[in-house]
This record gives C-alpha cells, sequence and structure tokens, in this order.
C-alpha cells in the first residue's frame, strides 16, 4: 500500500512541478507587438489542428470503446462494468491531455523564447528548456496516476491493458497526423519558397511559413508527447502483466512484481524533476558546452534513479536481480543514444562521409545515407539483443520488462531535452519573421542545433524502449493467451513472422506516400498565393497563412485513417485468421524488421540533415554549391524518414503488441478461421 | 532407378542442346573489324575477371573444404572418405563451370547480336534469345547432373547439402562481386562521361565504357547465373532433404519423397527446351509482340511442365497432393512475376507516378521509389504466405519445399529470357561504339528494353524462390539439428530472430558502400585518363580500357570479401554461441526482412529505371530537363539497389539456411557458449 502512495504522491508532484514551471514560462516576456502577432498565429493554427485531430478520433474512440465492451466486457469476461472500455477511454483522455497541455505550453514557449534570445543565451535556453519539462513531466505525471488509479480500482491486467490501448491509439494517431502535418508543411513550402520563388526559410512573405511552426508543435512535441506518454505507460504496462498474467493461468500473481515498475516510475519523475534544476549555462557557451548542460541533467538523473532503485530493492526486500535488470535496461538506453549521435552528429565520420558524397551528386547522397542508416542497425541491436539475454537470465520476460522500465523511468528529463529542441526551432522562426536582430538568430540557431542532437539521441531511445516493450507485451500476451509455444516449424507461425516483417514495410510507404500527397496541395495553394495575391512578393501585402494551416490540418487528417486502422486490424486479422501462436510470429516478426526499418530511417534522415550542415559550415563548397544542393536533396528525403514514418513504426510496434494482449481472451473464444476450413 | 535414369537423360540433353545452340551461336556472323576488335576487348575483359575471380576464390573453397572435412566428415560423421568435403568442391566446381560457359558464349554473343541486328529484329532476337538459352539450360543441365550423380554415390543428406553448399558459396561471391564490378564501371562512368564530360552513354571515348560493357557480362550474365544455378539445386535439396532428413531421427526416409524432385527438375528440363523452340518473332514487331513472344515460350513451358508433373505423379502412383504443392509453387511464381512487372513497368500507374514526382526534384523521385518499392512488398508476401498454408496442409514442409521445385523447374527458360537482357544491352554498346547505323542501334533497344521487363520478373521470381527455399531449408535444419521445437517465447530465439533481421540490412550496407568506394576508384581513373591522355576527347587517340577494367576488378575483388566471409560467419557463430534453436530464429528472421528488403530495392530500381525511360519518352518534358535529371538521380540510386544488394539478399538468406544444414550436426556435438556460461 506503501508503494501505491509513493506512486500517486510522484505523480502529483509532477502535475505540480509542472504547473510552477508552466506560470514561469508564461510569465516570461512575450516580445515585441510583431511577435505576438506571429505566436498568436501559431497557437492558433496549433489549437485549431489538434481540436480537430481530436473530433476526427472521437468517433473512432467511441467504436473501439462499445466494441471492447460487447467483445471483451460483456461476452468474454462477462463483466456488467464495462471496465476494459472505460480503461481504453481514460487511456485516450490521459494522452490527449498531456499532449493538449504539452503543445499549449510549447505554443507560448516559441515567442517568449525568442524574446528571451534578445537578452542572451542562457534566458533564451532556460525558457525553451521549461516547456520541454512541463511536457515531460507531465507526460510521466498523468501516465503514473493513470496506470496507478486503474491499478487500485480494477486489478486485473487485460483492463489495465486497455489503458495502454487507449494511449497507444491516441499516440498512432497523434503521430502519424502530426507527422504528415509537420513534413507535408515543411517540405510544401520549402520546395516553393525556397527552390522556385528563392525567397529563404523562414520568410514571412511564404504562405506556408505559419503551417511550417505550426507543424513543428503538432508534430514534434504533441506527437512526441503521445508517442512518448504512450512508450511510458506500455513499458510499465507490461511489466505489471507480467506479474498479473499468471492469475488467469491459475498461478499465484505476484503483489511485489506488480506494484515494483510503478515504485520505479515514481523514483523516475523525482529524479527527472531533481535532474532538470541541474541544466544551466553560461552566457556565450559552446555547442559542447551547452550540451554538457543537458547531458548533466539526464546523467544526474540517471545517477539519482539507481540510488533511488537500489533503495527501493533493498527496503523492500525484493529480489537484488530486478534491480540489475532495470540497471541493463538503463545501460541500453545510454548505448543506443550513444550510437545513434554518432552516426547522426557532423562531428563523426559516418556523417562527414554521408556530407562528402554530396561531391558527386544527389544520387550518392541518398545511397551514402541509406547505407549509414542500415549499418547504424547494428550496435542497437546488439545493445537490445544482449539486454534481452541478461535480462531473462536475471528474472525471465519480467526482466526483460524491468529494463524497459528503466530505459524509460527517467523520460520526463529525457523527453525534456527533446521537447525544448522545436520550441527553439520555432523561436528561431519567429526571429527571422519578426526581423529581430541576426544576433537573435544566431543564439536560436545555436539552440536548435543541439535540439538536433538530443533529438536523435531521444529517437534511439524510443525505438529501444519501443523494442523492449514490444517483446514483454508479447510475453505477457502469450500468457494471457495461454500459449504455450510460438513454433517457428508451425507454418502458420513462419507465415505470421513473415507478414509481420512486412507491415512496417507498408506502413512506412503509407506514411511517407501520405507526407508526398499533403505536401504538394501545399505547393498547390503557395503557388496559387504567389500567383494571385499582388504585392506579396514584394512584401507589401500578407500571405493568407490560415488557408495552408487548413489545408495541411485537412490533409494529415484524411492521411492518418488508413494508416491507423491498419495497424489495429493487423493484429485482429491474423489472431482470427490464422490464430493466436500466428499472431504471436507476426508480434516477433514485426518488432523485427520494425525496429531495424525504424533505426535506418531515424539515422538516415538525422545523417542527412546534419550533413547539409556539415555543408553550409563551409565543407565541400559550403551553400550555393552543387555540392550544398545535392546535401539539401538528402535532408528533404530525411525528412519523412526521420519525423514520420520512422517514429510511426515505434507506436505501430507497440500497438499491435498491447491490441493482441487486449484481445487476448477473445482469441481464446473463437476458432480461427483457418481451422475451421482445414 | 527409373527416375534415375531420367534425371541423368534430361541432364545430359540439356548439356546436348545448349552445345548445339552454342554452336549456332558462334556460327553467327561476327561483324566487321571494329566490332570484333570490340567484342575481343569486352571478351578479354570478362575472362580476366573470372580468372582473377577464381583465383581469389580457390583458398577460400580450399580452407572451407578442409573445414568440412576436418568438423564433419572426420569429426562429426566419422567418416574415412571426406564425402562433405568432396561435395563441396564439386558444388563450387559445378557453379563455376556453368558461369564459365555461359558467359563465354554471352560474350561472343554481344557482338554477333549486334551484326544480325544489321539484318533486322528477328535475327538479333535470336542469337541473343539463344545465348540466354545456353546459359539458362547449362545450368539447370550441370545442377541436375550434379544432385543426381551425388544422390547415386552418396545417398546422405549432409553431404548433399555439401554441394549446395559450394554452390552458394561461388553464388555469393559471383554475385556480389560481378554485381560491384558492374555497377561501379556503370555508375562511374556515367559520373565522369556523362555528367561531367558530356558526351553520350557507351562513347568510345570513355574509358570506363570497355568495363562497364565487361560488368554486364560478369555481373548480369556469370553472376546471375551462378545465382540461379544456386536456387535451382538447393530448391532440389531442400526437397530431398526433407525426404531423407528423417533417417537419422529414426524415422524411415522415402525413396518416393527423394527421387520426386529430380524427377520434376528433369521434366523441367525438357519443357524449357520444348519452349525455346516458341520464341519467334517477325520483323518490325511491337514491344508487346515481342514481349508476347519470349511469354509465349515460358507460357509453354509451364503448361507442358504441370503435364508432366502429372503424368510422373500418376505413374509413379505417387500421393496426388504433391502434384498440386508443385502447381501452388507455379503459381506464386506467377503471381510474384506478374506483380513486379506491374509496379516496375511504365505501362502502369506506380511507376508512372515515380516519373511524375520528377518534376518536384530528385528528392521527390527517391521518396516515392522507395515508398512504391515498400509498397510493392504485399503481393509477394501474400502469394509467399498462401502458398505456404497451402502446400504445408497438401504434404508439411515437403509441399512447401516442392513448391518451390516446381517454381524453378522451368528456369532453364526463364534464365535464358533473363540472361538474353544484358547480350542485347551490351549489343546496343557495340553498335554504338563502332557507329552502326542508328536503325541498328533501335533494334537492340528494343530488344534491350523488353530485357528490362524480364530481368524485373525474373527478380521477383528469383526472390520468391529464395523465400520458399529457405524455408524448405530451415525445416530440414530443424530435423538434422534434432530441434523439437523453434519456441519464440524462448528469450535466445527471439534474439535470434532480431539478429537474422538485422543481418540483411548489414549486408546491403556493406554491398551499396562497396559500390560506392570502387566506382570512386572508376571515377578517379576515367578523369586521369581525360586528363593526360592528349586527343582521348577529340577522339584520336584511343583511351586505355584496360587499365579500367583491371581498377574495377581489383575493386570487386577486394569489395566481395568482408561481405562474403561474414554470410558463412554469421550462422556458425549464433549456431556456436547461443544454440541451434536461436539460430533456427535466426534463419527466419533473415528470412523475413531479408524477402522484404529484396523486393523492395529490387522494385524501387526497377521503378527508378523505368521511370527515367518514360521521361526519355518525353513525359514530363523528357529528355534535358530538371524532371529527366531528376529521374536520373533515381535511377542511379536504384542500379546497386536492383543489381547489387537486392539480388545478393536472395544468396545471402539461402546460404545461411544451407550452412545451418551442413554444419547441423556438428551443433549437435558442441555445447553452445551461453549454455556454459550461465
Amino acid at each position: 500500500m506503501e508503494s501505491i502512495i509513493v506512486a500517486l504522491a510522484a505523480g502529483g508532484a509532477a502535475l505540480l512541478f509542472a504547473a510552477i514551471t508552466a506560470m514561469r514560462v508564461l510569465g516570461a516576456d512575450p516580445g515585441n507587438e510583431r511577435m505576438r502577432v506571429i505566436g498568436d498565429a501559431i497557437r492558433n493554427g496549433a489549437a485549431t489542428f489538434l481540436k480537430r485531430e481530436y473530433t476526427v478520433l472521437a468517433p473512432f474512440v467511441i467504436v473501439v470503446a462499445v466494441g471492447l465492451w460487447a467483445l471483451i466486457d460483456l461476452w468474454t469476461l462477462e463483466n456488467t462494468v464495462p471496465e476494459t472500455a472505460i480503461a481504453y477511454l481514460a487511456g485516450t483522455i490521459c494522452s490527449a491531455t498531456a499532449g493538449f497541455i504539452g503543445m499549449n505550453v510549447a505554443v507560448r514557449a516559441n515567442v517568449r523564447t525568442a524574446a528571451s534570445a534578445m537578452r542572451g543565451l542562457n534566458p533564451a535556453l532556460r525558457v525553451a528548456f521549461s516547456s520541454g519539462s512541463v511536457m515531460g513531466v507531465t507526460v510521466v505525471g498523468i501516465g503514473l496516476l493513470g496506470v496507478t488509479v486503474l491499478y487500485i480500482i480494477f486489478q486485473d491486467v487485460t483492463v489495465i491493458a486497455g489503458f495502454g490501448f487507449g494511449a497507444s491509439s491516441i499516440a498512432l494517431f497523434a503521430r502519424v497526423g502530426g507527422g504528415i502535418f509537420t513534413k507535408a508543411a515543411d517540405v510544401g513550402s520549402d520546395l516553393v519558397g525556397k527552390v522556385e520563388a528563392g525567397i529563404p526559410e523562414d520568410d514571412p512573405r511564404n504562405p506556408g511559413v505559419i503551417a511550417d511552426n505550426v507543424g513543428d508543435n503538432v508534430g514534434d512535441v504533441a506527437g512526441m508527447g503521445a508517442d512518448l506518454f504512450e512508450s511510458y505507460v506500455s513499458s510499465i504496462i507490461a511489466a505489471m502483466a507480467l506479474a498479473f498474467a499468471g492469475a488467469g493461468a491459475g498461478l499465484a500473481w505476484d503483489a511485489e512484481k506488480a506494484v515494483l515498475p510503478l515504485m520505479l516510475a515514481g523514483a523516475g519523475i523525482v529524479a527527472a524533476i531533481l535532474g532538470t534544476f541541474m541544466v544551466q549555462s553560461k552566457e556565450d557557451a559552446s555547442f559542447e558546452q551547452l550540451l554538457w548542460a543537458l547531458r548533466r541533467g539526464i546523467f544526474a538523473a540517471a545517477i539519482l534513479l539507481i540510488i533511488f532503485a537500489l533503495v527501493i530493492v533493498l527496503v523492500m526486500d525484493l529480489e537484488i536481480e530486478w534491480f540489475w535488470a532495470v540497471i541493463t535496461g538503463l545501460i541500453a538506453g545510454i548505448i543506443i543514444g550513444l550510437s545513434t549521435e554518432y552516426y547522426t552528429s557532423y562531428s563523426y565520420k559516418p556523417t562527414q562521409q554521408v556530407a562528402e558524397t554530396s561531391l558527386t551528386g544527389a544520387a550518392t547522397v541518398m545511397i551514402s545515407g541509406i547505407a549509414t542508416g542500415m549499418i547504424s542497425t547494428v550496435i542497437p541491436l546488439l545493445a537490445v539483443g544482449i539486454t534481452i539475454i541478461v535480462a531473462y537470465e536475471l528474472a525471465e520476460f519480467y526482466g526483460v520488462a524491468l529494463a524497459g522500465v528503466g530505459l524509460l523511468s527517467t523520460l520526463g528529463i529525457t523527453l525534456a531535452t527533446d521537447a525544448y529542441g522545436p520550441v527553439a526551432d520555432n523561436a528561431g522562426g519567429i526571429a527571422e519573421q519578426a526581423q529581430l536582430d541576426p544576433e537573435v538568430r544566431e543564439r536560436t540557431d545555436a539552440l536548435d542545433a543541439l535540439g538536433n542532437t538530443t533529438a536523435a539521441t531521444g529517437k534511439g531511445f524510443a525505438i529501444g524502449s519501443a523494442a523492449l516493450t514490444s517483446l514483454a507485451l508479447l510475453a505477457a500476451y502469450s500468457i494471457e493467451a495461454e500459449i504455450v509455444a510460438v513454433d517457428l516449424l508451425d507454418h502458420k507461425v513462419i507465415v505470421g513472422v513473415l507478414f509481420g516483417a512486412m507491415l512496417p514495410f507498408l506502413f512506412s510507404a503509407f506514411t511517407m506516400k501520405a507526407v508526398g500527397r499533403a505536401a504538394m496541395s501545399i505547393v498547390n495553394e503557395v503557388r496559387r498565393q504567389f500567383r494571385e495575391i499582388p504585392g506579396l512578393m514584394e512584401g507589401t501585402t500578407d500571405p493568407d497563412y490560415t488557408e495552408c494551416v487548413d489545408i495541411a490540418t485537412k490533409g494529415a487528417l484524411r492521411e492518418m485513417i488508413v494508416p491507423g486502422v491498419m495497424a489495429v486490424a493487423a493484429p485482429l486479422a491474423t489472431g482470427f485468421v490464422l490464430g493466436v501462436e500466428s499472431l504471436g510470429g507476426m508480434l516477433i516478426g514485426a518488432v523485427g524488421s520494425g525496429f531495424m526499418l525504424a533505426i535506418m530511417m531515424a539515422t538516415a534522415g538525422g545523417a542527412w540533415d546534419n550533413a547539409k550542415k556539415y555543408v553550409e559550415l563551409g565543407h565541400y563548397g559550403g551553400k550555393g554549391t552543387d555540392a550544398h544542393k545535392a546535401a539539401v536533396e538528402g535532408d528533404v528525403v530525411g525528412d519523412p524518414f526521420k519525423d514520420t514514418s520512422g517514429p510511426s513504426l515505434n507506436i505501430l510496434l507497440k500497438l499491435m503488441a498491447i491490441v493482441s494482449l487486449v484481445f487476448a481472451p477473445v482469441f481464446l473464444e473463437v476458432t480461427p478461421l483457418i481451422e475451421k476450413i482445414t
């Protein structure tokens, strides 16, 4: 019981801290008249998108909730209270709320970061990072409170998994929809503005520029927040499910195992909050010093977590192996993060080599970027592989789940360093549009460059945790579905593995094509405005920013439906047609190819982005040369890779695993189609 | 016994037919003086490459053979006769011989096709296709004879698998080495010639032009021949192994099952030879008519095979289910072929859409090509998945193996339609260099365009057969390794699956980077010659073609070593470190991601190639526009995708499976490292 109180207290503390930090952000100077106008436009655009997105999702959520109530609560579990449906709804509402709060602070922090940058680097870092902290700590606070409350009320694994399912479905749509919005607006406005009209990026004359800024907020802040909210709760749920799952099969369930993840998460929140206080920089700090400012916070939180975890295990007299399992996850996370940084930062050889290939044109940039992305799968794979083996030897699949919890426990601060990036990026855009002193733009650019590095690390983190969590969920699913063995020599399992391996490819293709289509509609609108609005190019008339935001919104929402529904339908179809074992095979097939593809896309995208920046620093001819043009082409390809398709894959993997877990009791009641035929 | 005689007779007939056809090809007019000089240069370059390649491979082959003798024959099987080592050597020699013969006819057919094209389209088609037929029929003839003779002598599955291992290792190096050579020469000479110097493709002033022609022969003819030789014998071996494999485990082995694959292969050879007689075209045939001329031969062979297979099953009084299993493979092959054609031909929407994206630059061409490649995995996956389920329900894994045999049984003619393409391509190059009448080039271009379509179909075929054969080999391996279940809930199996899923990514990265490095050395040499040889650009001095051939040769041979050794080492390392079950997981993980990646790369490459051609036909502005430039960039990226990395993956999958099968008895004797540690 004490542990429940600890979890609730930590969750509450998180929300309190988030509220105080948010007030500090909002109290900052919002800048001059022109900046406030721009800031308002971004804020309104982002709010409109989020409102419409949630409106589109509402019917989907209701249909799924009714389905869960009928199929699981009523028919399978024969419950009068629609517990699973309630948990599902709670998951969707919590996820949407976390995204809403985080984004609302972020859109207000943009303009305030730009204003603070007029005073110096450190004030700007403080505002931007504080805004990121609000997002990070809100996500972990709401996540932990949600899981804990549901645990207190229902104490049933399928029900709690319903919460994860709710979080997953919002995450999927938010990531996919937000990802499509942001990249369509970015690519679409750049293609016409930079390439055709020859005006700089973020130029106020470009009709797509506000849509581009809105996109940073709805994709990289709200979308990523929902994504990691889901990772976070799923990792906890997976660990709890493995403690619980024995219950149905007649084994005694283990209360200690069930509450340890909650305790660890609570400790992680405290560690993360303390860590945020370590993030400080002096004026005129170098890139390394700024990076170290953020890293110091992350490392401090990690060290605190290790201490807390050891204390928890010792005080509660738990098995010491569980502590070590947590550590394996933390180490895997660090290794994956460092590996991602190595492959995507222009301080190291891989990205420099990609930059070098720009001398021979866009094609060689593509080939080298993709090859770098492919090679970069090796270290994360080995890190995850070794973690699985060690954690399993320590505490079986529960150990693997604990490793996932360990990896994500300090999410409060890692997410903060990640979510601060788009705020700094946007502040730069506002500085450009408000025609502030170039010095301001230099400061925001410094913060933005830092954000690219932390974002790459964060992506590696998200992918690693997705793999561990999916596997833990797979283990929980197989217990729930009463599977004795998922035998690879069973032909249905083989077909499941192949089918699962195909899904990430299909899903990526859908999301990439969606970005292309949505970007084309922005291109046409921007072209139309340049053509039809007199005085636009001369800067005497303002473009119609709202129309571009509208078009991007409609495009993104239309395009997110098919891949979203597919992700929910694929595991159900496999389970009902080929049976539970085949579904197990499908899940691991999807993790296998999806993990690789996600890393490949994230790394290739990051390497291209930074290779372009490296060329812009003056290497291989610098800006304006053919080499630079080739490098820019690489960056454009990398955009949907790293910000839409790649991150969406994480959610696909976890969502399919959690759908399988939630529906496991239903599969048990139904004879798969193939057995009826043969 | 009668069946053995049938197989031997069919194999002998194949070689006889090949010899007669080869004589007909060599009897054709070799053209004028200039053409013969060029033809000789290509022939010498190709012969030199093959000689050096085999010289580099010899030590590798000897080391492996000694290893097999010591580890398997002596230590595990306790045989005094080094049976496995002998079978392995036989496999390498047979594969090398088939590649040597096929390529030697092809390099002589190039110039003769060009000469025949001076007389008309049909004579040129006859010469080029006859040369392809020699390759196709030689491959199946030698393959079938080799397997049959080894079966007669040793009657042991591990030993016969050694033959497949030999064929695989040659195939891997030939495919990778040849693929690197051909694309390095192609990309390297185009980058300097077309892009920098502004001279047309195949211009005799380009020092890399002969190397490019040599590459077509050593990569697309010799490499592909070795690849499909290996597919062909592996499919037969997999089926025989599943009939045999019971032996060790105490089950009675089934002679009928063991000889049916040989009979089917024999029937397929007869069907293929008869089919080649159907390939005729009239003068001034349209593209559709030419395509139909080739298709008629393929369809005739397929129908004949169905009749023969039914007769064999009925006369030998075998289970009728086996007949149906063969048919499922044939149907899967046709569906995969049609799907590949749909996604890569510019007569259909997908490639047209890729072409359309060239309007917005190289980046959008990349994105749309990759997305198309990813989507194109769906139909082949479903075809293979349904085939596995149906074939398994018919006759368990033996049925799956028979489906693989069915898919490849008419290889004699499908390979002929495939191998004829590079001959026609080269004939066009010779026509250009010898400055023949433009009409001649038009004719060879028509044949070449046809070759691109049949090559795409052939690639789909090769990938589908690789998947089915790998799975059948996996099944055979698991019986040999006495595996009861490869349980996906075993953490070592999970790690195996993930590790396996990573390997195709790593392997593709290696081969792509290798092409890049080798191409750069060609670029430097071509640049040097343009700079240093006076009168070269004016056409008064000949360039030093040999030096470019030499550099490409050295580059390719150097670069093929690491990926080649990796493919052999990975399954051994997994087996010895994590154990036989984990290795089973690794194999299926590799099939899962490798199958998808191979299809994606083949389709994307084909779609880019044909999108460029579509633009060149005058769409979206046609030649010389920015759209055309963007489409060309796509094609350059597609080159290593479709001709080096993609096809190499097929061999990787089969090679790893066959290494596992061969070493299964050794794994049984050794405790895996992980069990010693934990």
